[in-house]
């Protein structure tokens, strides 16, 4: 059976835009944001600048698309790891491992999420970004304030103050320009102590760890 | 005595520079960086629109410099405040009350230095703004732990948690787009959530708060 010609065209306009998806997360992962102009990103697929552009209105709204795209993923993964886990404690280390041990290990992708300067197009999914991640959060406390594994608490003002620690505590890990730290530690070290404060922060029972 | 003409046409060039920054700043705080576009803040200065340029390269080159000007009177009233104080835990205190209670009070400013989503120029000139903050907490931190005030822990990281936790605790109560909360509270409320919260992450004795 036959496609009609509009579904074919439909399909291949679907095709080059996941191409152009997919180059540019491939560029951000290696080398950021500032590692993909358009040209860059046109070249790498074969296709001219305009016809990016018969995508994407501009280089915002395609950056903007691959945030997103990279940010799904990794709420994904940590929703997933949250969900393999019984109580409100595991639940909460579970965010804090996955978060912190994937923004490591995919480091310049991580940095760029987190913390590269670029366009406010791109910041403004920054903040739904991180919203999404203290709402996972907020879950998580008031479950675990229920059940008893924490004290009672302000839970949005520390669902919020969670997400930005951990964000925050992995940036001088992930800057490419170094920052000047009073102590080396392994990668190991430093999920380590981040999870040491975020249970600490919520009061969370030291046996329970 | 009088001035040579090129010290006069300087006073005059330093004080238009300064009507630019002084101006800018206000309708920032009014309105956010969204409300100072060149041709507004020209305007209000009484100025050609190449005038600006003038002074300036272009708008990311005023903003960040508006941004400095904001940022560093803030860290400077931070560390005035953690000055008036003896003790490791009340510095730490005075970190988080004066962070918290002036990014309230002027919370459209506030919003805009930690926030708001911008020019590129302005979101690296925030990189460093942090890293002032974590330096300044670096050092209560390493104090509190030799005093015996914290027990001993990983510095870095908490100093960085710390500064994450408390703006990020903030975004919800200063942004301009309202947040869903669970639950209701008062200023003062919030203030003393992400005092408690914080510290209770570098395990300060309840005792000393």
């Amino acid at each position: 059976m036959a496609y009609r010609a509009t579904d074919k065209t439909r399909a291949a306009q679907a095709q080059r835009r996941e191409l152009l998806l997919a180059t540019s997360e491939k560029l951000i992962a290696a080398g950021g944001f500032a590692a993909a102009p358009v040209k860059v990103i046109a070249d790498a697929c074969g296709m001219s600048v305009g016809s990016v552009y018969s995508h994407f209105a501009g280089r915002a709204d395609l950056l903007a698309a691959v945030f997103r795209r990279g940010a799904d993923q990794e709420l994904a993964e940590v929703r997933k790891a949250v969900e393999a886990c019984e109580s409100a404690t595991d639940r909460l280390q579970a965010v804090v491992r996955t978060f912190a041990w994937r923004a490591i290990r995919g480091r310049q992708m991580a940095w760029s999420l987190l913390f590269e300067p670029v366009d406010p197009r791109v910041d403004e999914e920054r903040l739904i970004y991180r919203r999404s991640y203290v709402e996972v959060t907020t879950a998580i406390l008031h479950d675990g304030i229920a059940a008893g594994e924490f004290p009672a608490q302000h839970v949005d003002i520390a669902a919020a103050a969670l997400i930005g620690a951990i964000s925050e505590s992995l940036a001088g890990r992930l800057s490419p320009v170094p920052v000047e730290a009073t102590e080396s530690s392994s990668d190991a070290d430093i999920v380590d102590a981040i999870l040491e404060l975020c249970l600490r922060a919520v009061g969370a029972e030291p046996a329970s760890r």
